[in-house]
């Protein structure tokens, strides 16, 4: 895992405590958590946070590219640690966002419309994982 | 254009008046319009309509596959008219919503999860358009 402090250093911020560790929860949790979910989970840890603080940085994150949002649940607002190019699988079934290798970027950004330039691509698929075919009540 | 009464009965709906002024405007209009973008440019014409009903219908037009939710902008609901793959791009300097076709859907879907069933696929870019990569302003 690079070093956290580095990297925020390297994308223009200021690396606090508090940022640290939101961005440590990040990359140790490919969960796609929402700022409520890292609130909680840091809270106990660092009594000083608030839950918007926790939110406006992951937004000035997002802003210095540290993270990305993931657009795949329209009903909360998730943030992803991973910002290499990769594709989101949604279960309508049991909610799992699921994250999945793209072998070929140029064959998935060869849609861009022409004379455009590409600063981000979001890939993602809805459907059920093989989990859910599997249930029992599935079938 | 296919008849739009027609095409609600094939998906289970009720054409009644107002659902198919709203069908007809998301076909007609491939801008991915909000709610209330549709409800201000049919109110003069459908005076019973209200927001909320058009807000409902959309939902309802998801539901049955009628037209789709675009995700590619956070701060408004977005709807689209054209169901058939293919990606948006959202440019980050003048906010279109541009769509482009996508020549080889197998390509973009090759990303699957193993065993996973897919429902829907969404292929979102974001950059600068042409347009605005030569205003004289961006030189």
């Amino acid at each position: 895992m690079r070093n956290g402090a580095t990297y925020l250093t390297e994308c223009g911020l200021r690396p606090s405590v508090q940022r640290l560790a939101i961005y440590n929860y990040m990359v140790t949790h490919p969960t796609h958590p929402t700022a409520d979910e890292i609130f909680e989970a840091l809270r106990d840890s660092i009594p000083t946070l608030s839950k918007t603080t926790v939110y406006n940085t992951l937004k000035l994150f997002v802003a210095h590219g540290v993270i990305d949002e993931v657009f795949i649940d329209r009903t909360s607002e998730r943030f992803d640690g991973n910002t290499l190019l990769h594709a989101h699988f949604l279960c309508n079934c049991c909610g799992a966002i699921i994250d999945t290798p793209i072998e070929n970027p140029e064959r998935v950004n060869d849609s861009l419309p022409h004379g455009a330039s590409l600063n981000k691509t979001q890939l993602l698929y809805f459907g059920t994982c093989e989990k859910c075919l599997n249930q029992p009540n599935n079938n």
